[in-house]
């Protein structure tokens, strides 16, 4: 079972044939380092022997990152689970040290007692580890007030089998290129992180979303790009486009306040089909979140949108570590579903979904199926935003075929998403599904910088291999 | 004359060594490559022939970094300037595009037209370029509200010998490692910074700094700490010790407002001889820098400080990139002069403070020399803040000897810094004078790292070979 349990992450691949049972590479051996001086001697014991190792966090990689490589190799799986917990505290500084297999609960409950908050809560967060954020750049849903993974990382060790590389916590510096941003992002191909210091902040009072009606997907971008050009110091803003509202409607998000009345004052203001839900939030002391959140009203109603109240903010608020779930119930009802996303510039938004739009519909025209895709904006920046997408087909009952079909798919959206010239992940990181198309993003010279320090921390090349610069198409693995 | 201007930064030792007129090794020629096309030839033919090769950006360095090494090899200094101009500019998403060789004039008057402005202002800011800004990793006086250069780049274009990188504009990604963020900072070693797009922003209806007078350095670092971890909106604070205050009122800087009845009123609120001068301020709408000054305010009436107005801020802002010429003015007085800045944590930052005016003063004591010694925090973060020092030591009439004082003050500062967990640089770089203390910092595995990607990107070696990662003592080149 232990075996079992680290052989993949939580891909759509991964829970196809984790439900059918067949398919499955399993790691020789699972491993429970307890401190950075039992990473050291096990990667010392792998390079010795040829053994590969993969670096588990909370194993919820959506891009095969922590998959077993099917190969002669012997894989050890390398479990940080008990390399976990507050190290060190600096409430002055705002400073937290973790150790790298602390999870997101783990995180804020050790924070808790001392009125801090890292504020970091990806999708994953009740799985998710602190070197797991790092290794793969992270994003929490709070990213626009609280930043990305990138920027709460201080300081950070990681243990190669070359040796340990530790960079103190520092606010900033210009001592040559910033090396903690090499390491974030390398996805276990330089090393194992063992520890981080992260950015911490005086927990906020109060924590409030809400939500509006935008008549149009448009009104609705120019609202969020000028909320965050404006500086309005949201933590949140997503987007729905008028697909994922009208399902965002049907599973109740906003049904509570979908009354009669609520009917009649829509039509009012001639909202209607087109319409777009915008939840958006932030924390902070009551009287700030007040007044941050009555500026947001205020050029939401000037794009002509109504005020959808609180209600629908709760209802995110309490469900959203619970909605990746939802995927196991509709594979019960017969339906394949999975997301991607993507980041680009606001002048490139509209071109990259429609564009993406149609691949997707085309790809699984082939197999005489629909699709419905849904796509939301969640995390904004000055200079652009995150595209996130939702598609979903018919399941049919051969698990090769359906697996068969979204790697159709997927490879049709990476492309799209690549040749739009949009980023390959804006939070998903790479992995081995995205890997071939690494290369197309950063250039040949850039992927081999990344090959020649992976070669130069990892001369075996026993960690992670297939990750990042690999350029074999793994989908169907 | 062209080969002198491009022989040396504007470090102590380059201006006495100028001054002097002895001691200079000068490039072999001077070249202005005309676009990317034409620094790739220059790079080319250099590699073919062992050329070093020695971009030039507005030459300001303050590290060495633009210093022609001596040596048997030819040396071309790679001047920049023609390589200028805004690019690309796409307004919706808050992005410029400028070649290299742009300087902030530039930058500011190609941005002023379309109600734009990049907000990066560092104090070499009349001559430094976009270039420089990148390879260096500058932070700007403003740096507190827009940010280090290392936020301000989405996109750049890197020409090395081995090939072009060129990184696009990305808001956020998770596609591995932040490449961009490896050249940033890369002060040369790994090719010529072509091009960049860089984030810019409405530009603001106001500006204003003001200023304010505290009861001591400990209250003072409380405020400045308090601004910045409650999130006020300031774009620069800036805080003096109490001898740099002095100073400051003795040139000038607060004096208009020191009459006697300000006199009387600071005796009142009992601000005596131990007062730190805080300068802060912030822009955008008038009503926005009233709320904001004002929010500042009441964080420093509750640290019983006094409130100065605006007169020592609108003089500050007036001659802010005049200060370093005072250099010159005191070297014809018989003082020599230099600064050096650091970055370290909140829990840090008394001890860093104490740790090097201890080992400049034991420095200087060594040559019968007193030092006055002058400290302000100006690019606070929430973990920390930067450091930056200014010391002063009578001239002796041989140019050699008063380097030879600098230097091992320099040697002493450094150390001190390094051994206190201090960074070795905030915003000057590391260039060839800090670079024997970079390993120190980054550990032997992370200088590893720099030192294979210039390997891979430059194998020749000829570019900037002594800055970064060159562990020889430079100082009294």
């Amino acid at each position: 079972m232990d075996r079992l349990f680290h052989a993949r992450g939580q891909g759509l691949p991964d829970v196809l044939r984790l439900r059918a049972g067949g398919g499955l590479v399993l790691p020789d051996a699972v491993c429970r380092p307890g401190d950075a001086g039992e990473v050291a001697a096990l990667l010392e014991r792998c390079s010795l022997d040829g053994i590969r190792m993969i670096p588990w966090g909370g194993g919820t990689s959506v891009t095969g990152g922590v998959n077993i490589p099917s190969g002669p190799e012997p894989v050890v799986s390398a479990d940080l689970s008990e390399l976990a917990g507050l190290v060190d505290l600096d409430v002055r500084s705002g400073l937290a040290t973790f150790d790298a297999g602390t999870t997101g609960p783990q995180v804020e409950a050790a924070l808790e007692p001392h009125g801090l908050t890292l504020g970091h809560f990806p999708q994953s967060w009740e799985l998710s580890t602190v070197g797991g954020w790092i290794a793969t750049r992270s994003s929490g849903q709070e990213s626009m007030g609280y930043g990305r993974i990138d920027d709460l990382v201080a300081g950070l060790e990681l243990v190669s089998p070359a040796g340990r590389l530790a960079l103190q916590a520092t606010p900033g510096t210009a001592a040559g290129p910033e090396l903690r941003r090499l390491v974030t992002g390398s996805e276990g191909r330089f090393g194992v992180i063992t520890r981080a210091t992260l950015r911490v902040r005086p927990r906020p009072e109060a924590r409030v979303v809400t939500a509006a009606l935008l008549r149009s997907w448009n009104d609705g971008l120019e609202v969020v790009r000028e909320l965050v050009q404006a500086g309005v110091p949201l933590t949140m803003a997503r987007l729905s486009d008028a697909a994922e509202t009208q399902v965002a409607m049907a599973i109740g998000l906003a049904s509570s306040r979908l009354g009669g009345v609520l009917r009649r004052y829509l039509d009012l203001r001639r909202i209607g089909e087109e319409a777009c839900l915008l939840l958006f939030g932030t924390d902070g002391e009551p009287w700030t979140v007040r007044s941050t959140l009555s500026c947001a009203r205020s050029v939401i109603r000037r794009h002509r949108g109504a005020i959808l109240g609180a209600s629908p903010g709760r209802k995110w608020l309490a469900d959203r570590f619970r909605h990746p779930y939802l995927r196991d119930a509709l594979l019960d009802r017969g339906f394949v579903t999975d997301t991607f996303e993507t980041a680009a510039t606001w002048s490139q938004v509209d071109e990259v979904r429609a564009t993406v739009s149609t691949a997707v519909d085309a790809a699984l025209d082939q197999f005489g199926e629909k699709t419905i895709l849904l796509c939301h904006v969640s995390h904004p920046y000055r200079d652009g935003t995150s595209l996130y997408f939702t598609f979903f087909f018919r399941s049919v009952a051969d698990p090769e075929e359906n697996i068969s079909r979204w790697a159709t798919a997927k490879r049709a959206a990476t492309e799209a998403l690549v040749a739009s010239g949009a980023t390959l992940s804006h939070h998903h990181g790479v992995g081995s599904w995205h890997a071939p198309w690494l290369e197309a993003e950063i250039g040949p010279l850039g992927r081999d910088i990344l090959s020649i320090v992976a070669g130069r921390l990892d001369p075996r090349q026993i960690l992670n291999p297939h990750v990042l610069t690999d350029p074999t198409d793994r989908l169907e693995e």
